[in-house]
């Protein structure tokens, strides 16, 4: 198995008043981490993007992992996911192409259409544009990577006229599109674009099996060959020290699921993605949460191993300590290449 | 005086069939570039962004910025400049925010309205739309920097609900804003802003010196003391071997300047901008270029510093040797700090 981090990092605005606060320390912990993840073995990283949370979740996702990129060398810069509706396309592959190009080829470009009602309601976007924004920007920034020839595009949310876009990306014809799913409909599409697949960190553990299961069916019937490193699954790692430990950090996933479900939602509307059942919210927050200690941990991810999934992008919470010993203690046992013993010499 | 960097880097689209090209070659040597520079006393650097060109000219300059800012640590991070007609203002502000925050506050912000007709044409964008759009953005963005609180904006050309930007900027209330300017009109207004001013490479001198003479006096009626570092003055040098080197390089500014000038060009329309007389644009090529020995470059800045200009940012055309031998032959003399003998030791 390969393992990444997953997440994000947190620069709140200071309180007014309040001169002491550095907002950038969360970033530089962040960067500081996946330094270290990288020489402990980690594969790379997906990082979100999102607007106007007010609590200071990564906004500029291409300059987060543009700043880490300089100070990593094998590292795989990920996002999961830019949100496309809000974006130039032509603008995004640029900045793309650019850390693509500088970075020696690490990115992974994972996109999304968005779901956040306060986002869309932020850039004044009908959610109701979602899908037509997203299939046309990666048309546009598809033929932006690819197209060495001057090209135009007249649509419905964007135009060009006889355009060259430059840099190129390192990563030819493109840097690998990752895109979410988490419906039998949503995963035959990624595999129908030829993307590879992100699946959730609150998606239970026998779907993401059976969309694993599905995903390297579909791909195989398009002809293409399977390669398990091209399924990214999300998860949320906490070695606990006791119970009181384990209970505390599962309360905290839970308040912080809950916290996100609320700026997503649109008002006055219940959508099937959130669940307002508090019960129901908590029981898939704690069964899909890798938490407990590390025989335990590695047990669920030996269970997602024998199902197909060899890519673990884990959410530590910003925990170096979980890091480090997701390193020492589970790591080994799963990559077979026990890494943590060469960097800590 | 101070003095720093200005200028483009390059990385063209390999040419289809030609599987060795590296585009990354020309970016990641001016990072090493500057990354040198730092050590060598210079200032900072103020980087172009340009779309379209088929040449390769930086089009994502936050990004290399960032990758740049990651490699050093004192050294200022400037733009010259960002084309505010193209960007969502609140994507730029969150880009922006990010590197002055991952840097330390270390981000000079300038922003241009455009002037290549290829740009416009490119976006699709009217060019009778560019004041508009500018003024429009540099309220979003200035509003994104400053409030701590959400704001909504429905303006012309862009909307947005209930906002709160993030992350903070380092610098506050936000980074320096730079605006060039080339008429007594367009000074006044970069005063009457309170932005940093910008003056061009192909400013000759004598309109330099009008211009931060006027620029001084406009701040100062303000109310507000002028600081002669809130103005830059871009030039072009290149320290020559001889005369045949001479006479080269004043050939490729020449030429380089004409082919600037024909992709910004509207096709059929004679604009002020552009001189026609090939004649009097390698006169005005060949009069503001700092081109020669160390001592008549000397000369030349010892000039523009006894008109008040302090800080002047130059195009070495890429050339590291150019570089060094400035800092070397040149910079003691004028900045009173011999930063390079303590850089060399």
């Amino acid at each position: 198995m390969r393992f990444g981090l997953f997440g994000s990092a947190q620069a709140k605005r200071p309180e007014p008043g309040s001169e002491l606060t550095d907002s950038s320390q969360g970033f530089h912990e962040w960067i500081e981490n996946n330094i270290e993840a990288e020489a402990l073995g980690f594969h790379g990283v997906f990082v979100v993007e999102h607007h106007f949370t007010g609590f200071g979740q990564v906004s500029a996702s291409l300059n987060l992992l543009t700043w880490l990129g300089a100070r990593t060398t094998t590292y795989r810069l990920g996002t999961a996911v830019l949100v496309l509706p809000w974006h130039n396309p032509v603008l995004l592959a640029e900045q793309a192409a650019t850390l693509d190009l500088l970075s020696g080829g690490r990115l992974d470009f994972g996109i999304g259409k968005g779901y956040r009602y306060n986002e869309f309601a932020g850039f004044c976007v009908p959610m109701e544009e979602a899908e037509s924004r997203f299939d046309e920007a990666m048309e546009v920034i598809t033929k932006s990577f690819v197209s060495d020839t001057p090209f135009s595009h007249h649509g419905r949310h964007w135009q060009y006229d006889n355009i060259v876009v430059e840099p190129p990306s390192a990563q030819r014809p493109h840097p690998p599109f990752w895109m979410g799913a988490g419906s039998e409909r949503s995963v035959r599409q990624v595999a129908e674009r030829g993307y590879n697949l992100l699946l959730g960190q609150y998606d239970l553990a026998e779907d993401v099996l059976r969309h694993v299961a599905q995903f390297k069916a579909d791909v195989e019937q398009r002809g293409r060959k399977f390669n398990p490193m091209e399924v990214g699954v999300a998860r949320a790692v906490h070695i606990a020290r006791d119970k009181a430990d384990l209970d505390a950090a599962l309360e905290r996933r839970f308040q912080g699921h809950m916290r996100i479900n609320k700026i997503s939602e649109r008002p006055g509307e219940t959508r099937d993605r959130f669940v307002h059942n508090e019960a129901e919210t908590r029981r898939i927050c704690d069964e899909t949460a890798l938490f407990g200690t590390p025989d335990q941990i590695a047990r669920k991810l030996d269970d997602l191993r024998a199902g197909g999934v060899e890519y673990v992008m884990i959410n530590f919470g910003g925990s170096r300590e979980n890091i480090r010993r997701f390193a020492r203690d589970v790591m080994p046992g799963l990559t077979g290449s026990p890494r943590f013993a060469d960097a800590a010499k």
